[in-house]
């Protein structure tokens, strides 16, 4: 009752404040022009800086926005977990994220929810883009056609393709589990992760730990475990990583595969894991319930059934797991160093990095404390700091990013603009 | 000399300037946000926006910021007079028009500045982002390609395609010839017109002529008079306005156009008309010398040779005719009645409400006055408001716009749009 009420009360506040505003985003100067500024930012003094861009692109992000922009590109077909409604419908989510990016990594980020169904309708589409932006972030393209796009674009485009339904939500769910793992005293190398869910954040999760040497994972999907050769329900994203996990070709059920395991990682369904799932692990069980926004079972619930460590999505109880930690700094840092390519040793570094400011934070004892969480505005700065400077020294180390920058200028850079969106936003 | 050391002063300043702000555009929110509205703008609340938009695809202009939004699109093949520079090199111009279109319509624009060479490229590209956006200008790509786009696009998309290079430059150049000829006091019917130069402008302006009723134009481009059956340098949009000007079938060079003509009006290059040409006009003749940064003849030396009104398109002489005036107003009209085409009578109603604002300012006897100025922000309102209330009768009454709104609501709200960005300027 309680519940339904306070839902029916947030739909209707959502609702009016949306429409009040108009959306949530908008275009804005970055200086105050009077009417004598045109001749320098229109024509004729605008001539200038074209003149120097088309003799060498890269001043694009000297002398354009460029170095400062993502765009958040969409074809409204898995849009959260409402599925396909279409780019309209999609809009509000993506300029939802746009403000995210904002609001914690001082990025102009450009909602494009987009008429496109085919892979190479969509590919096509991020690579005419390309010159206009600094990063191009998918989101919410329904699988497998979204990692196929990003694997298409990853090899075509050159500029860094984002993808953070995956690799947000792997930084996030590996720093996570890094930490819970420390905490239970148990080597992560040596764990059994299961992994339940094999859409975009469980493929995610799974490469990236795979990235990290982590092989002892069995992932399940709805027709049970995924092993090397198993035909049905597959696509070549679970065929491959049926070849780098499971080593014992275990088959059966989500249950078969929880018989054991320490680490239980749902990216799956509202519901899907029962007390009894969760009493069939390991001791000091580590489960992680990310369905968004109903948990494949509740925090307590799982503490209860005897789970050392909980995590889930949500912000109303301890342990959220949630991409909007990882992508404002990963995205700052592949922009500072001017990368054109993303690898997975800048994912593991910013997961690394997140890792460590929990394990700071929770002076390595603190079970409810194994994420950082962006509770003020110096939490927001420090953590897109540290994540940011992370990427960067990664990506000038595999040579993704051509810039060099010092950790200092970065965290300068990142005060500062957070100190002008302040600004603007008192006076919106 | 002095020339030369502005010139240079220019390029400093505006190579300085733009590289310190990087660029000139950014993303902000609409609204202040602390960590708790999350729930409302994004999830678990933005869902709601997202079903009713899913129900209705029209209330993305309620819920998201569609209703106001512009995209930008140039292929970078016709950057200002700087020719084919590429999408990289054209963005400092498309991020200025941005700035121009938060400066004087409220508009929040958004640059892209695509790779695509084909009409097909660029078509199937503007469909695309069609659901993200209430209008599309085109911007400063190549002719005749850029027509053939624009053509297209405005029998497949279900928004207003905007061409302001030609689109712009016809309302207001119109709009300052319905004034000259007031002033001169000639049947605007009855005069011959010379265009010189076939490009988006010449062709924009010599259109909106016709539709307006007035066909003795005679156009000339590079290889003389334009005529019915005229076989070289044609194009498909040469050919067809061939059949609509012209009514004498007269063929020859430019000089033969210009004797006996009243008004001429240059969109071609720099000193194509010398004080001889002008000469061989009628009596009062009216001379406008759009091509830009450098006039065909100089507004003094035109006046010289016996021009009674002459205009170009720079802010430092009397009568600028520069699009910045039309298209704030234009785009604002078509966005606030939910627009989906663009027609004739829409740009009409654009040039006779900035004709009657010139004439109301001139009183019918200033020379120096036969276009509106935006010389305040007052006077930016004003005209603004005055262009978007015509924009919008005229799309209600063709059934292009489908959303009824008084002038006293439109006004109302470009005032309040004013306000909130010259505050968010205030802070930057």
């Amino acid at each position: 009752m309680n519940v339904n009420t306070n839902i029916n009360k947030l739909k209707a506040v959502s609702l009016r404040l949306h429409k009040k505003y108009m959306g949530k985003i908008q275009t804005v100067g970055k200086m105050k022009i009077g009417y004598d500024d045109l001749k320098i930012y229109y024509t004729p003094g605008v001539a200038y800086p074209c003149l120097e861009i088309s003799r060498k692109h890269e001043l694009s992000y000297d002398y354009t926005n460029r170095g400062n922009s993502v765009a958040i590109v969409t074809n409204g077909t898995r849009i959260l977990g409402l599925g396909k409604i279409g780019p309209e419908a999609g809009m509000p989510v993506m300029e939802g994220k746009a403000l995210l990016m904002k609001k914690f990594g001082a990025l102009d980020a450009v909602p494009l929810a987009i008429s496109a169904r085919t892979e190479n309708e969509i590919v096509d589409f991020v690579k005419m883009i390309a010159p206009s932006f600094g990063i191009v972030n998918i989101e919410d393209i329904e699988m497998p056609l979204s990692l196929k796009v990003v694997r298409r674009l990853r090899k075509e485009a050159d500029i860094p393709i984002f993808y953070d339904d995956s690799d947000g939500t792997g930084i996030v769910a590996r720093a996570a589990l890094i930490n819970a793992a420390k905490l239970v005293k148990k080597d992560i190398g040596k764990m059994k992760i299961v992994v339940n869910g094999t859409g975009a954040a469980g493929i995610g999760i799974a490469s990236l730990l795979i990235s990290s040497g982590i092989s002892n994972i069995v992932m399940c999907d709805t027709a049970g475990i995924i092993y090397k050769g198993r035909k049905e329900n597959m696509n070549e994203f679970k065929a491959e990583i049926s070849e780098k996990t499971n080593p014992k070709l275990q088959k059966g059920s989500l249950e078969d595969a929880v018989d054991g395991a320490d680490a239980l990682i749902g990216v799956s369904t509202k519901g899907a894991f029962s007390k009894q799932l969760i009493q069939k692990m390991n001791k000091d069980a580590i489960v992680f319930a990310l369905a968004n926004p109903f948990p494949e079972i509740g925090y307590y619930e799982a503490k209860e059934a005897g789970a050392a460590i909980v995590a889930t999505g949500r912000s109303d109880f301890p342990n959220q797991i949630n991409n909007f930690i990882a992508f404002p700094g990963a995205l700052r840092g592949l922009l500072e160093t001017r990368a054109n390519r993303i690898n997975s040793d800048i994912l593991i570094a910013a997961s690394d990095a997140l890792a460590d400011l929990a394990s700071e934070a929770a002076r390595g004892k603190n079970k409810e404390r194994i994420i950082p969480k962006f509770e003020s505005e110096s939490a927001a700065i420090k953590i897109t700091t540290a994540v940011a400077t992370a990427v960067a020294k990664a990506a000038i180390k595999t040579g993704a990013g051509g810039k060099k920058v010092s950790p200092g200028e970065i965290e300068k850079k990142i005060k500062k603009l957070f100190s002008d969106y302040r600004k603007i936003e008192e006076s919106l």
